[in-house]
Formats: structure tokens, sequence, C-alpha cells
């Protein structure tokens, strides 16, 4: 490494974060306020975090013996992703090592099966599921909740809509797809849903824990395309009671650092928890301006064990909207647009080449007038995508 | 350099900062976010902004060869402090390089005789001043305004304090070390002030400018040590003054970036212009979380020509401590105590290590109550420099 601990001040906290994705991009700009000095261990050596760190060795999260020496010398691990091997961390833990959040933790957000068997033993509400091997188990869960269409998914590795597959009936192509991906599959219930929610919470190894206010995320493909903070007409009750939710999990499953719970908004009432990620997420960027303390910064001081700042929102209306790759290929040349357009506009740029559909950045607005945020923050990102040109 | 323009996404914008300080780090974050690409020339291998740049190659800022290879593949070169040498940043210019802010504005901010003698021919109010030769001179121009004590100051070089005295009589010692110091010297009048005011305006290559909100500095042996903003009980009238006085200054001069404009606002009703800065400035702090745009954003949107960004205040009242090095060493210990305390601090520290009165961080507060934002912020300062223990 470029930056030992004999080049850094006294008592200088090392992370080091495992993935060079933006979610370390963006958790670079707080430990840089913090005086904490970030590692990266990154795909390639020009990967979004590899940009914008001193020390980002790239290597390979499978391998053992890389990943042992990339934590080497760092106060803690942290992760960009899930994907590092439940295995490894483990024996990581075993050695001694500040895993953060922890692999018994983690493994909720890397194992959809053992996520929702989990949350059952919790009482989380979920939807209905069942891991199907074949589809003899696909039609029994089908008939046991009220027939078709119900939703597949890979337990492991699916992110942005990947590894999920909506299927119509017993013969739907779908089901042939679900299980030729080769890990276990999951069947859930199709919940009709009024719209998606994400709560967001931060805990410390000695169990504080803050939890933002509810989001209201739309996705589209399954990615995630705009959050608006707060989640608005969600009452108080409902807010704090998806609060609650996300602070049982994080607590009962010893989550250390943020932990997102997507959550469907079901029509007959019910509030049902989706997914977990245990890491800074998509629907928590707009916490950078919209919060006293950004999901980056509240995941850093909580791994280091420090005390958790306030998550309380800034303004009434945050609105988030990603920048997802387009036509464009210098997406620097609609800044000036959308700058002059909008001068209280923000925006955020993950160093990454444009392809179709990529998150390549997203954009922030805030203001006391949703409808006004909201056209603020969308035609940025349209503009910037190359969907509009004026 | 480990990123060159291939490795970055296509229309990545490259700036390059001379000097690793802590203008740089910061400046750095306000990078990240927006997708700039920033490379610094570093006095050492682990100053400040090095611990958190991907490229901080090593250099002498006084040698032309090395700041020719560091500009070489930048799109622009700018400052984290004011010492390149006027002539080397004149031939850069001359070569094609975008020099921002150039060689003609920035030696305002280099040498105080050739800045006082200009802004007089603009009307900026000012000290009445002499460059001064001779005991006989500081004699003369002491008479002249009505007699000692006056000021005297190094016209190039000083910073924080060094490189000012305040001489009772023409045979105060301090006039000999003034004259020690061998560059030439400038007397000021010795204002009678009730505070110091400080006016950072950003400005674009095309003459776009913003005005910050005027904030209060207090200054302790010249190093300023807190900064409210908005400057508490300040007219409108009187901030408007103060907010053209620095436009004006910023175009007459053809500033690029952020200039920092240091005020005294006399006992008598004047309004005086003191030091300015070409670059981001201590006094500018607070607009980390205090401003929609902080000065780091806007200085790099500056000097990309990029439209500038709303300066408006995001709080009634924003506060900023220095944390100066005080006897305790790791700076990290009293983090549990500031962040359990105060939920919505925000800590910065510079990776700097602790010497007596070196400034390592800052700490910034903000809300609705000026004194309880101002106790908040000084409490914080005050217990990580070990001043106070609770």
């Amino acid at each position: 490494m470029k930056f030992e601990r004999k080049d850094l001040p006294v008592g200088t906290p090392v992370v080091g974060m495992v993935g060079g994705g933006q979610l370390a991009r963006m958790t670079q700009e707080a430990a840089i306020a913090l005086g904490i000095q970030l590692r990266v261990l990154a795909e390639g050596p020009t990967v979004s975090a590899a940009q914008a760190v001193a020390d980002a060795p790239v290597g390979d999260y499978r391998d053992p013996e890389t990943v042992r020496r990339f934590v080497a010398e760092a106060d803690v691990v942290t992760f960009d992703h899930e994907h590092v091997p439940t295995d490894l961390l483990r024996a990581l833990e075993s050695e001694g090592v500040k895993v953060r959040p922890g692999p018994d933790a983690l493994v909720h957000a890397q194992d959809k099966a053992v996520m929702r068997q989990r949350l059952d033993t919790i009482d989380a509400p979920a939807p209905a599921h069942q891991v199907v091997a074949s589809r003899a188990d696909v039609d029994d869960f089908a008939q046991r909740i009220g027939g078709f269409p119900i939703i597949l998914k890979t337990t492991r590795g699916g992110y942005d809509g990947k590894g999920v597959w909506v299927a119509k009936s017993v013969d739907d192509p779908a089901v042939d797809e679900a299980f030729a991906a080769d890990v276990p599959i999951l069947a859930e219930e199709k919940v009709d849903f009024v719209r998606e929610l994400s709560a967001i919470v931060a805990r410390s190894p000695h169990g504080q824990a803050v939890a933002y206010p509810i989001v209201e995320s739309v996705q589209v493909d399954g990615i995630c395309v705009e959050v608006t903070a707060p989640a608005p007409g969600l009452s108080p009750d409902r807010a704090a009671q998806a609060q609650q939710t996300a602070l049982k999990i994080a607590g009962e499953l010893g989550v250390v650092g943020i932990l997102a719970v997507e959550m469907f908004e079901a029509r007959d009432g019910r509030l049902l928890v989706n997914e977990l990620a245990m890491r800074p997420h998509n629907t928590g960027h707009w916490s950078i301006e919209g919060a006293v303390t950004s999901q980056f910064e509240n995941h850093l001081r909580a791994v280091l064990d420090l005390p958790l700042g306030s998550p309380a929102a800034r303004a009434p209306y945050t609105v988030m909207v990603n920048v997802l790759g387009g036509d464009v290929e210098d997406m620097h040349l609609g800044l000036l647009h959308c700058m002059a357009r909008d001068p209280g506009l923000k925006v955020h740029f993950y160093g990454k080449a444009v392809k179709p559909g990529r998150k390549i950045g997203h954009v922030t607005a805030y203001g006391d007038d949703l409808d006004e945020v909201r056209e603020r923050a969308r035609h940025a990102a349209a503009y910037l995508t190359g969907t509009i040109d004026e």
C-alpha cells in the first residue's frame, strides 16, 4: 500500500472496502472528511472507486490470500457488494479480522432462501415464499397461494433485476430459465403493490442504531430509477412501522453498517419485506445532501463503532434520480445545460463509461415543493441521459 | 500518472491542483461527486491531499519543468496556495496552459503592494497604506496617518499571522524584524475594527459570478479560529455592499475560481479590504454543509467554466470552528465523545499530524439558534483540541 500506518497521523482509522464500484467511491467522500483512510480492493485498475482513492490494489475477492493480504493492516473490512464468499468471511473472522457486517449477518443479504427463513422466525412480514426444486414444486407453490403469476428468483447472485423472473404458468419458459441458472430457486408471491418503499438503518457493533426517513422508490425493469424522501403521503404510523421492521431485522441479524430493507406497500395494506442489502444502497443516495449524515458517513461510523450521526432530513423533500447510460457518450457535455438551468442541482458521476442502461451517476434536488423538486431531478437525469434535448 | 485520459470515461475533466494541503483534500470531495479527476502536485508523498487522491506526484512547484510535466495532460491548473512564482505561471499561460486563476489576477494575492495599488485604482476601500523602505519611511507614514501604532507586513509570503508586525513606535524592534525579512515591506493603518468579515465569491472565465453570504470571522494571533455564516446583525445593505466590493474586485482583477476578500468592519463605520485569497478559503469551509454549493465545488465549476452552483445558505446559522493542534496526539479518540454528544456535528480532519497551533481540522454545526450552534461547534473543537475534557 502507498499509505501504511506510519504515513498517517496517529490514530487514523484504516478501513478496507472490498469492491471498487460507486458505493466505495461515494464512501470515500465521507472518509476524506472524517480523516479515515479508505482502501479499496478493486476489480481492475481503473474502476470507479480506484479513480478516487490513494490505495486501490487490484485483486479477486474470491481468493482467500488476496483478501487476507488486503485486510492485513486495516482496522476493519467492509463491502461495496455482497459477493465475497461467506466461508471466506467466516475464516477471516476466526482469524481475528473485524468483518463488518459479519458473515452471520451478511449471509442474509447473500442468500435469499436463508433470508426468507430467518425473517419468518422473527415474524418480519414477507410475501409467501418457498424454495422450489422442480416444475412440480413450482405448481404446488402457485396452487397454495392462489395461482399464477408468481415470482422466481435465484437465491444467490441476482442484482438490478437480474436473476428474477415472472412465471405466468407452470409451462412458462421463465421456469426453465430459472432452473437453468444452476443455483437454488426461490418462488415468491407476486405482490400486488401500490408502491415500493425502502427503510435504511445504520447499526453499530455495540448496538446503537438510527433509522432514516422511509423513502419511496420507483423501479423499472428491476432497476431503481427514482427515490423520494420522505415517501409522500405515508402516515407517521406506517413510517414508524417500516422503520421498526428494519431496526428489528438489523438487531436480530446482528447487522453492522447500513442495512437497506426494500419493501412493498401492498394494495391490501400489508407492508412486506422484499430484499435486504447490507451496504450503502441506491435508495439512500438522497442522504448525501438530503440528510444531516449521509448513509456513507454512517456506514463508516458504524463499522468503526463510532457514535452514529443524525439521519434526519434536511429538506421537506429530496428526490434522487439515477442517470443511466444512453446515447450520449460524453456525459459532461450535458452539465452545461443542467447546471445553468438549475443552480441548486447536485450531480454525481461515478467515473463509469457509458453503456446502455448502466448506472453511471445520479442527480439530487431538494426543496419545499415535491412536484417542482421531482421535475428538476427528472429533467436533469433525462437530459444527461440524452432522452430529452432541452 | 496512474490515471491517464484513456483510463477515464470520455469527457472526464482533469484538474491539476498545485499543492497538497487541506484545501486540495477538501476539493477532492467535490471532485469525486462531479466525476472530475483531481491531481495534486504534492510537497511530499504523505501530505494531506496525497492521502485522498489517486495521483499525487511529488514535486517542487518552483521548478518550471516539474510544473510543466504536472500540467501537461490536465485541462486546467489551479492552486491550493498562492506561492507558485508569477513568472512561471506567465510562461505556462503563454504556452497555452489554462492557469486559473491566471497570473495577472493571482499576483494580487501574492503581492500585497501590487494588491493595494490596484485596489486603489478601482476605488475599493482599504486601510491607509504605503510601501516603506526605511525607518524614516515608517515614521513619515505613521505621522501622515495620525501616529503609531501601525502595521508592517511583508508584501510576499506571509500567512496565518506570519509576516505581520505591529509597530508601536519608530524604535519598536518590530521595525527591525520586518526589514530583516528581506522582501519589500508594506506599512498599513492599524484599523480599529468591530469585527472581521469575509466575502467569498466565485467567478468563471466567461464572467459569471456568485457571492456567498457575508460571514464573520474571528482571528486569534492572525489565525482564523471561528466563522459564523451569515455575519450576525449585519444589515442587508452592509452585506450587499461587502458582496459588491468582492464581486467588483473579482471582475476587475479577472479572478477565476474562488476569491476570498477579508474585510474589517471598522469602528468608524468603514468596510475596509484587508486581504485577498484566490482559492478556497478557511472562511468558506462552513459552505460544505452550510451552503447549497460548497466553495470547493464552485471553485472546480469556475475553473472548468461550468455554470456556478447556488451559494445560498441552507440553515439560518452555520458556525465553523478550526481544530488546532494541542496536547492530544490521537485526534480520533475525541470523536467518541463529540459524536455521541452531538449527532448533528460535522467533523473534518485533514490527515495532518498534531503540532501545537497547527490547523488539523475543523468542525461545523448548523441550526436555527445561533447561541446553541456556536456552543456546539466551540465545544467540539475545544474537546478535540484537548482544552476541555468533558
